[in-house]
């Protein structure tokens, strides 16, 4: 038996939709399928500030790979990548080492803090479950401890988030619900509260339509969030940050700031010696890497240019979920030998960002605008449809979003 | 109008209890009831290690003093006493002062660290709501920081509890059942988790039935707790404890020690100039300080000697119930002038320790042994029957536990 070796690094939405489809496409002796993942479960990552917020618990959104895959044709293996060798058709794990024909990069984003002081040594990101409930139970505890202290430190209620970008926002959105029931359970003030955003650009929610970038301000504003525009975040220490705006500069003292402003690859990519654009591969239209023909890069790994824009295409799981698809296509006529090789070319479904329970804007449909809870259902409605596309409608009535009023 | 003025300190067991049997039994015109308490709500005290430990709400353990009080007799001031002047008849408040005809001690206990080094700075103690829900989210804190760093650090997952008396015992049974739901929470492997119990008696439960004792020891050590006995805590800092065996130190890392092993009355009483034995005031069988003929003291704050076995009576919410049945009665007799003052007699109802839920053991009617799920109904029914006692079959319906099975 000399059946093709496919190994598949990372279970998020891109390599996991990979590997569900190409489960769907190869029967059991046309290849041999590795998935590669640090954890047992996959995660919504597009839910994490939910469960950072402690708005939605992290169960929620988290499904264990073995409910998706079928391990009679994929073998999963719960490990670490550490090294990706294209040129030995080699990747090297925490516990041992796999050889492959093919190769799947999915290995999604981490945190970019582009150097500012003390960022990544002091800041949270909202990058994956155990940093998600960190969030959630460092700004519980500190809510906790401050009743108990002689001389009350304001720092533990000042909460700063960096960025009013998609992700900030939408954790801004959850916090700003969640603050009051934390105010309640540790009998607390909620006006001692601060929540202070800080964005570089002169308006949050940069690149959104205008007219819901106003509704977004407005909705958050009237529950107290603070917005600081056109400010950088210059400094990150452990006892606060610091902010200039127009040559001024401010000090807020936190203990609390959550960095939300950027991401980057998995500098794995970057350390592979695949070649790169910033740490990107910027992947052929069949999503092949150009120094490597049997190498496949997806999600936020990859890097595909919207020409309408000329700018690249946001890493979203949207994006993510159809190059899986395209990859998955391609990937089996390569190995069946017969068909067409497709090309990615992304088709908007939409987007929508939510504000917190009950309330959201974007833009479908081209340009249909949305707000309120219309645009809070349609919201539910996508998060729905990722899980649809992994597991099934099974998945969807296990991990779904219904709490639709 | 000159109606005597009776200021009551405190709206624990003691203090709450008089306050609720002097408004039933003093009309509106017969004096003028001010109860003073630091928080506008009672917390029973004896539930407070379910709290700390996670396994009931801290709102399940308190309840508003005005939802108890009938406020067209008495005057609640939510306020924290400073100073007890008895020569002055005058009572110091944070923002303000009383004076009274009558008053009531009831301030009940702080912990005491017998000088122990770096245990009043770095150990936590079970002693009001604020510091239990506290110690909740401390421990859960450190599960949530543990999987997030690249050194895991041991520390974070021992948890070290001083003292197996009867605070000691209930804390552990409470953490045993909650330590595998946050193993479960935070993806943590339950055999890593150690909690760590240390009792400078030869024994666990000094002064229990033995048979009671072996019993509990199992029930614990059957759900991973490991008690040090016969040892003494050394030292507590930062970074973990030392104690003592035998000659032999030992030092055990954890961020985490919980200190159960000491109470003593409030230190206004010995600042007060009230005559004291160490701290407290040994009152006259109708529960008056011997020195001053006006002031009542009840609960944490009294010492009452058991003539049986020339020891003290223990501090406890039955003691102080008892207590305060007596004061009111005394109180209201000297008001009225009519009727016959009664000395105090301790009618003992038993005892049940909580091993968890659906564990327990005891002692009642005298001289019954009860354990297992009898002794944990009868510990329900006590604590229980505490509520009723101040607030009535509503307020049993409200705050008990019916969760019997």
């Amino acid at each position: 038996m000399n059946k093709p070796k496919i190994v598949i690094l990372g279970a998020g939405y891109g390599g996991l939709t990979t590997t569900v489809k190409l489960q769907k496409r190869l029967g059991v002796n046309d290849a041999h399928i590795t998935l590669v993942n640090k954890n047992d479960y996959h995660y919504e990552s597009t839910w994490l500030h939910e469960n950072a917020a402690g708005t939605l618990h992290h169960d929620r959104s988290r499904f264990r790979i073995k409910d998706v895959i079928d391990t009679g044709k994929v073998n999963f293996i719960q490990d670490t990548v550490t090294e990706i060798k294209p040129d030995d058709n080699k990747v090297i794990l925490e516990n041992g080492e796999l050889y492959y024909d093919y190769l799947v990069v999915a290995l999604g984003f981490e945190a970019a803090t582009f150097g500012i002081p003390g960022l990544l040594e002091n800041a949270f990101t909202i990058g994956n479950i155990n940093q998600s409930r960190l969030i959630r139970q460092h700004i519980e505890y500190n809510f906790a401890l401050y009743n108990n202290e002689q001389e009350k430190k304001q720092e533990r209620l000042n909460i700063v988030v960096g960025g009013a970008g998609f992700t900030g926002i939408e954790f801004l959105g959850e916090l700003a619900n969640r603050v009051p029931e934390l105010c309640k359970e540790y009998d607390i003030d909620p006006k001692l509260v601060r929540i202070i955003c800080v964005e570089a650009a002169p308006t949050i929610l940069p690149g959104f339509d205008p007219q819901l970038v106003e509704y977004a301000l407005n909705s958050l504003e009237a529950r107290g969030v603070e917005f600081k525009v056109g400010a950088m975040l210059k400094e990150c220490t452990p006892e606060g940050i610091v902010i200039e705006k127009d040559g001024e500069k401010e000090e807020i003292p936190t203990l609390t700031t959550i960095w939300a402003a950027g991401v980057r690859a998995n500098s794995l990519v970057e350390k592979s010696g695949l070649e790169h654009n910033r740490g990107k591969v910027e992947v052929k239209p069949d999503l092949r890497a150009p120094s490597h023909d049997n190498v496949f890069v997806v999600g936020d790994c990859a890097l595909i240019w919207n020409k309408e824009t000329e700018r690249p295409y946001p890493p979203t799981a949207q994006i993510a979920m159809q190059e899986a698809d395209v990859c998955a296509h391609n990937l089996s006529t390569l190995i069946s030998g017969g068909g067409e090789i497709h090309e990615f070319a992304f088709n908007n479904m939409g987007t929508v960002a939510s504000l917190g329970h009950g309330d959201a804007i974007g833009v479908i449909l081209g340009d249909k605008k949305i707000f309120g809870w219309t645009a809070a259902f349609m919201k539910k409605v996508i998060d729905n449809r990722a899980l649809y596309k992994i597991g099934g409608i099974g998945l969807v009535l296990k991990k779904g979003k219904f709490d639709i009023f």
